[in-house]
C-alpha cells in the first residue's frame, strides 16, 4: 500500500486523530457530585474571586489553541479551514506526545486580519497559549504582532519561528564542524515569505552580519526597488544585504558559506553548490521536494546538507522547537515568547549534540530525541526567570 | 473532608479535568510520516476537493464546542468566562462519558450578541455541533436563534431545552401514574427565564393546553402589562395562560395538577402544595436549594416529587438529554435539532421505564442509566430519517 493509501486509511479509520478525555473516572453519583454539580461550583467561586486561580483549577494553563485560517497549509496553499484540519489535528497530537500539552484545533472561516485577531482574543480565556499555524504572509505578520501585543498569553506563529529556530541550531553545529564563525560567514536565504523572513531575523539575532535574502526578483536590496516584491521586503532590506549585492540566486550564491532554502523544489543545481565557498553548508527545506536533493548537494561538494526529509541525514523538523518552547512558556507562565527565548531554544537544540559527536551527517538531533523538548523548555524557563 | 474541600482538591490535583490525546501511537518515523508530514497532506487534499470529506477524515463529526460567556453559570450568575471553565470542562467529560463525544470548552470574553454569534460562526469549521451553555436570558434566545439560522451544524442551548426535555419525560410518566391526560391538566411553571420559557414551549408541544408561567409579578398574562417583566414574556403570554388567570404563584397554584419550579429556593410552602389538585406532581428544580424540599412536598400531599438533587428520588438531570441528543444529531448529520426531535427525546427518556415499573419514586431514569443516551440518540435519528 502506498503512503497515500496508508495515510487515507488511517485517517478514515480513526475518523480523525484526536480525542478529548476525562482525567478522572466518572462512574458514581459521588464522582458526578465532585466533577460536576454541585461540587464544580467550588472552583468556579474561587476563580470568580481571583481570576489567577483559573491556572490552578482548570486545564487552561496546559491548553494551547492551534489556530489557522487554512491559507498556507503545508505545500498545498490556500485550501480552506476544513481541509487544514488534518494538519491541525496532527500538530495537536505532536504537542501531546512531545510536551504533554493539550492542544485544540481551531480552524477559522475568515481570512480577514481583524476577524482572526478578534476571534482569537475572544476565545482566549480557556487557553494558556496560542499557536498560529499555516496562515499566509503578509497577514501572518500582522496577526501575530497584534495578538502578542493585545493578549497576555504567549502567541507563536510556528511557521515563522519554528523552522528558524531549528535551522539556526543546525547552522551553529555545522559552523563548529567547518570551524567558521557566524559573524564571518556569508549566508544566503532563498525565499522571502513568512518562513524566510523570520529565519533571517533569527540568524541575525545570533550574530550573523552578512545575510542576503533572495526572492522572486533576486537579492532583496534597499536600493533596488525591483527586488522589493512584497511589503515586508522593505523592512527586511534594512537589516540584510549590508553590501547591497544585486543579482539572481545563482550570482549571489557564489562564494557563500551557507544556503538556506525555503522556496521551491529543484531550484538549486550542482553547479551552484560548487560555486559556494569551501566547507559549504546547504539546508534545502522545500517540502516535499527540496531545492536540491541532499545526495546531489553532497556529491557537488557541500560539507553539511540538511533538509526537511526524514529519509536523509540532518532533518530540519520544527518538532524540535515548538513543543519545548510552549512547555517552557506555559510552565513559566510567560506573557510573551521573546526573541531571547527563541535564541536560547536554538542553542539548546544544538547543545543536545556534544561537540565531539558532531559529524557531517549529525548536526541536528533526531525528531524523536526525547531530550530535546525538555532541554528547550528548560532554556525558555531560564530566560523567563531572568 | 467536606464536599467543598474534596471538589477543590480534585480540581487542583488534576489541574482541570480534561485532556486531549491521540487516537494513535506516535513512536516511529513511519507513524510521523502517516499522521503528520508528508502523509497528512493526503486527507487535506481530499477535503480540499470535497469539503464533505472533513466528516470522513477528521474529528469534526464527533466534536462539539461547549460555548459560554460565563453570564449565567449554575446558580452563581455572571461570574465571567474564566470562572465558568470548570463547568464547561465538566460538561465536556459528561459528553465523553455518556455519548463518546469529544467536547471542547470555549469560554468567550464578550457578552455582546454580535460578538458571540460571529465568533462561533468563525470557529465552526472544526466542530460538528455547538452546545451553548450558561448564557443569560434574553441574549441566549437571540444567540441560539441566530446560530441555528446561520450555521449548517446543530446548535443547542442546553439550559433552555435540556431541562425541558427531561422534566417533560418526568411529567409524562407521572401522569400515567395518576391517570391524567396532559391535555386536561393545569400546569404552573414558576420562573420566566430561559429555562422556564423553553420548558413551557416544550410541554405545550406535547399537547398541554392549560399552562401558566409565573414570574416576578405573578402569572404572565397577555392582558396584564404589569406581568410582562421581560421582553420575551410578551411572546410567552401569547401561547400560555388561555384563561388569562391573574395573581401571584400562591393564587395561581390552587387546584393545579403540576408545579414546575425553575426559580429560587424555598418559594413553595406546604400550604401551597396542599392547595393543589389531588394526585399533584411537583418538580422543584432550583439548585442547590429547591423551591420546596422533596420530603416536605411529599408530606404536604404531593403524589410525585422530583428535583435537581441526587439525594432524593426522581432527579431531573439534563445528563439524560444532551449526550443522546448530540449523539443522534451527529450520527444523523442533521443541520438542526428540531422541536420534534426534542419531543422524541422526552418520550424516549420516559419510555426507558416500563409502565408497570413506574412508581411515585421512579418516574425518571437514573442519570447513570446507560440505556438512556442510546435510546435518545436512536429517537433523534429516527426523526432525522423521516
Amino acid at each position: 500500500m502506498s503512503l497515500r493509501e496508508k495515510a487515507l486509511k488511517l485517517h478514515r479509520e480513526g475518523r480523525g486523530k484526536l480525542e478529548v478525555k476525562s482525567k478522572f473516572k466518572l462512574e458514581t453519583k459521588d464522582d458526578l457530585a465532585l466533577l460536576y454539580t454541585p461540587g464544580v461550583a467550588e472552583p468556579c467561586k474561587e476563580i470568580a474571586k481571583d481570576k489567577e486561580k483559573v491556572y490552578e483549577y482548570t486545564t487552561k494553563g496546559n491548553t494551547v489553541a492551534v489556530v489557522t485560517d487554512g491559507t498556507a497549509v503545508l505545500g498545498l496553499g490556500d485550501i480552506g479551514p476544513e481541509a487544514a484540519l488534518p494538519v491541525m489535528e496532527g500538530k495537536a497530537i505532536l504537542f501531546k506526545e512531545f510536551a504533554d500539552i493539550d492542544a485544540i484545533p481551531i480552524c477559522l472561516d475568515s481570512k480577514d486580519v481583524e476577524d482572526i485577531v478578534k476571534t482569537v482574543k475572544l476565545l482566549s480565556p480557556s487557553f494558556g497559549g496560542i499557536n498560529l499555524e499555516d496562515i499566509s504572509a503578509p497577514r501572518c505578520f500582522e496577526i501575530e504582532a497584534r495578538l502578542i501585543k493585545e493578549l497576555d498569553i504567549p502567541v507563536f506563529h510556528d511557521d515563522q519561528h519554528g523552522t528558524g529556530i531549528v535551522v539556526l541550531a543546525g547552522i551553529l553545529n555545522s559552523l563548529k564542524l567547518v570551524k567558521k564563525k557566524i559573524e564571518d560567514v556569508k549566508i544566503v536565504i532563498n525565499g522571502g515569505g513568512a518562513a524566510g523572513t523570520s529565519i533571517a531575523k533569527h540568524i541575525l539575532s545570533a550574530g550573523a552580519k552578512n545575510l542576503i535574502v533572495c526572492d522572486l526578483n533576486g537579492a532583496i536590496s534597499s536600493d533596488d526597488e525591483n527586488s522589493l516584491v512584497k511589503s515586508h521586503h522593505r523592512d527586511l532590506a534594512k537589516i540584510t544585504n549590508p553590501n547591497n549585492e544585486k543579482g539572481n540566486l545563482k550570482e549571489i550564491l557564489k562564494g557563500a558559506d551557507v544556503f538556506v532554502g525555503v522556496s521551491r523544489g529543484n531550484l538549486l543545481n550542482e553547479e551552484m553548490v560548487k560555486s559556494m565557498a569551501k566547507g559549504s553548508i546547504v539546508f534545502a527545506m522545500a517540502n516535499p521536494v527540496p531545492e536540491i536533493m541532499p545526495d546531489v548537494a553532497k556529491k557537488a561538494g557541500a560539507t553539511v546538507v540538511g533538509s526537511g526529509r526524514s529519509d536523509f541525514p540532518n532533518q530540519i523538523n520544527n518538532i524540535l522547537a515548538f513543543p519545548g518552547i510552549f512547555r517552557g512558556a506555559l510552565d513559566a507562565r510567560v506573557g510573551d515568547i521573546t526573541e531571547e527565548m527563541k535564541l536560547a531554544a536554538s542553542y539548546a537544540i544544538a547543545g543536545i549534540i556534544e561537540e565531539n559527536e558532531i559529524t557531517e551527517e549529525y548536526v541536528i538531533p533526531s525528531p524523536f530525541d526525547r531530550r530535546v523538548a525538555n532541554a528547550v523548555a528548560e532554556a525558555v524557563k531560564k530566560i523567563a526567570k531572568k
